[in-house]
């Protein structure tokens, strides 16, 4: 199977090289799309208990890709949660190793009413795969495994490579703490290769250097006992809806600080050097405005957008429910009132302690005649990569390589709860290789992932690989 | 059928009278209640579009029962909604005329979880008839017609007696306005005749002298175009959930007052008179707690508890929702959110007037940033029966006929949108007979009407028509 190289000059075999992986994923095109679209037939999300089945079938097929693509082995673990899926392709134990992590399973598709085509019946459309999943993240792990197959079918692999692929990101990775820790030697590596994150666009190709963390909470509000009639009780009683309101409502300063006191004690002050190189990516604020539909951005007051999606904490509400929501009009006073609300950390948050903040502050503001109880969903620590890392040199080399331009580093809004585990259970640094867009739609409808993009990370990962092992 | 009665003297007469009509009501006992349960097992559910069929087999059960309860005539009217059904049994167009008015339909059933048993699927409990519509208003309306069997039966009707039974006053009686206004001959009458109300206890009997208006608007607030994916847009994006709270928490200032400027206008002060009625009316405010399981109450500073659901207005957030709020966590910034608002009026308050000043406010306070959409549900308008009419005379004399009390006069909370339209269409005051108690369950799971009451009432109104008719 292995393609025999001329050994002439190094910067023959590069080429050789790159003509050969050009060759093989060109020739492949087609079958490395209806694989992945095999893929985002499968509903995982992981939320639903009523999806437990899809994520075992799910987790079979990715094992069985794996092997396919070219791991020696590859495994299905079990969680207490859903399963991880763990392979590998070991060509030499002297060579660095490279853990490529990734999340087979998916958001929530509601609300599905705004879908244009179903979540889960991929279609191409514009040259976009739109599917639930397409981009976050079955498109872009699944890069690494045609990646793998590249390497492997053209005899080019020059680091080993291991895989460990859960099922659980979008519920904060509950079981995959547990998972690394029991799992060291397994997992050991040199760096952990993700990408499950964006870059700017093609023309401007940027690379993470960090993610933001979470805490999310989900709090219950209670006043009645039972629903009312909002005829014979309104006005004595308060209602939970409003109680609520009037909690969420004070939650951000006119300035859209939050008040939550202590919330900002370990943020890591953006000095004039980073809040520069901020200021320097390209940025439209009007495209990104009219992109979104609104006619003014919000924020914390001081700061600019990219700022406020990279270097400063967030906190929003995901979800509120109470009382009746159907079609018509109902006059109810209601018992309960619900709402889902998450903080986006930074270094030097720590997710546990805002958690603790939030909710103590909550119950502190709740007035008397209202009971709030409060969970904790799931959450997550922030991670930075350092500009000097080898991860980061690693995959600019790799972008350097096939776009022709130096990659922009930028910190992402999103989270990636288990970088920071990777890196303290495992002494390693994360590498983000991320080729999704922030207009890709993620967490949302009509989630897509621009086929450019896929089979652009197909084509650069590789570099990737080769760098690092040369390094 | 007609039992003859010695007409000895007017004592004997009524007390004759009194026999016949216990007598007839005891040995009828157990259909009076079983053909109340049929009624009961049709969702009537007129908010509700999938209902519909079950409206019109409702009505068709009403006017059914008419005929056999001994009215001459009974006629389904279609409307633009759900049919009104008409009857009448008329003894001699020189005699004064009853117009009773009902309604068929009831409220949605959520949230169905709450219920112990099925809401359509009735249960008698500890003397409690339990299900939607059980008290308001197919258990209170029917009353009406197994009292005027019971008259007819006996031989012992004094008046002309008009029922019109509407099917759309839990959506604000949207299509009887017309209805009344083009049928005035039909439904012309000497008063109009309503249990749609509660009483303070058996032991306490009251009288509603009046009833509050409602101004009901569903809300919409958009942000971004579509859902966004937290924490790639968090904390740079308004999210319509913080807005909407934002917006609900100030419509109520730090005393309770309602901050809608001009909201208070036209409300019709109480004066000492009314206050020190209003503080004779027995009430126990722990046991009222108890009951609700609150352990504070609410409202407006500087009134009572039977003051705000009386004689002041209140506004209530009736349902809210936005983003996601499913199973698990889902880390969304949504597009939407939504809102049902409703406030209760007293006189002089206009709703027409209080809807416009409610929507104008909400948009004037709603930032540029955010899109607020506002749409009026239903209105209606308060109302309130003179103590000096021959309306609540009559009503005040049957309870104390059949109770031994001089009844307590009482303003009620809830809202009867066409007791005003009857006043101005008709030119007739309105007699409320209510029999139901505030801790019935009207508009929440669990709705019940205890049996006992549901048979008083059918042992009152003869006395009702027996007084109006010697006035």
């Amino acid at each position: 199977m292995n393609t025999p190289f001329s050994l002439s000059s190094p910067t023959k075999i590069k080429e050789d090289m790159s003509k050969a992986w050009k060759e093989y994923q060109e020739k492949n095109k087609d079958r490395f799309l209806n694989e992945l679209l095999d893929l985002l037939r499968i509903p995982s999300v992981s939320a639903r208990s009523e999806n437990k089945q899809d994520m075992v079938r799910c987790a079979e097929m990715v094992k069985q890709r794996l092997l396919e693509a070219g791991a020696d082995k590859a495994e299905i673990y079990t969680t207490p949660g859903h399963p991880v899926v763990y392979g590998e392709k070991i060509i030499d134990p002297s060579k660095p190793t490279v853990l490529v992590y990734g999340h087979y399973d998916v958001q929530p598709a509601d609300p599905l009413e705004l879908w244009h085509s179903g979540p889960f019946d991929p279609v191409i459309k514009d040259g976009k795969i739109y599917a639930r999943g397409s981009c976050d993240d079955k498109g872009q792990f699944y890069m690494h495994l045609k990646a793998l197959e590249t390497m492997v079918r053209t005899g080019t692999l020059c680091t080993n490579i291991k895989f460990c692929i859960e099922g659980e990101e979008e519920v904060g990775s509950i079981n995959l703490g547990d998972f690394v820790t029991s799992h060291k030697e397994l997992l050991k590596a040199d760096v952990v290769l993700i990408s499950d994150s964006a870059m700017l666009s093609l023309e401007n190709p940027s690379i993470d250097i960090g993610v933001r963390g979470l805490s999310y909470i989900e709090v219950e509000v209670t006043g009645p006992n039972r629903d009312l009639h909002s005829g014979v009780y309104g006005g004595a009683v308060a209602n939970p809806i409003t109680i609520l309101a009037k909690l969420i409502a004070t939650l951000h300063d006119e300035n859209n600080h939050i008040t939550i006191p202590g919330f900002y004690d370990d943020v890591r002050v953006a000095d004039e050097q980073e809040r520069k190189m901020i200021a320097a990516v390209p940025f439209d604020e009007k495209e990104y405005m009219d992109d979104l539909g609104v006619k003014a951005l919000w924020g914390e007051k001081g700061f600019s957008t990219n700022e406020r999606t990279g270097v400063r904490p967030s906190l929003e509400v995901n979800g509120i429910w109470g009382g009746y929501n159907g079609e018509g009009a109902k006059t109810v006073l209601p018992s309960k009132a619900y709402a889902k609300i998450s903080a986006r950390l930074v270094p030097d948050q720590n997710s546990d302690k805002i958690t603790e903040l939030m909710i103590n502050h909550l119950q502190k503001i709740t007035p008397p005649y209202i009971t709030l109880k409060a969970e904790l969903h799931h959450g997550g620590e922030p991670y930075m990569t350092p500009l000097d890392s080898k991860a980061y040199k690693a995959s600019a080399a790799a972008i350097r390589d096939t776009f022709g331009k130096e990659p922009i580093p930028v910190r992402g809004g999103g989270s990636i709860p288990i970088c920071d585990l990777f890196d303290k259970e495992l002494g390693i640094k994360i590498a983000f290789l991320g080729f999704g867009l922030d207009s890709d739609n993620l967490h949302s409808p009509n989630e897509k992932f621009n086929l450019e993009n896929y089979y652009k990370g197909i084509e650069t990962i590789p570099y990737f690989h080769k760098h690092f092992a040369a390094m």
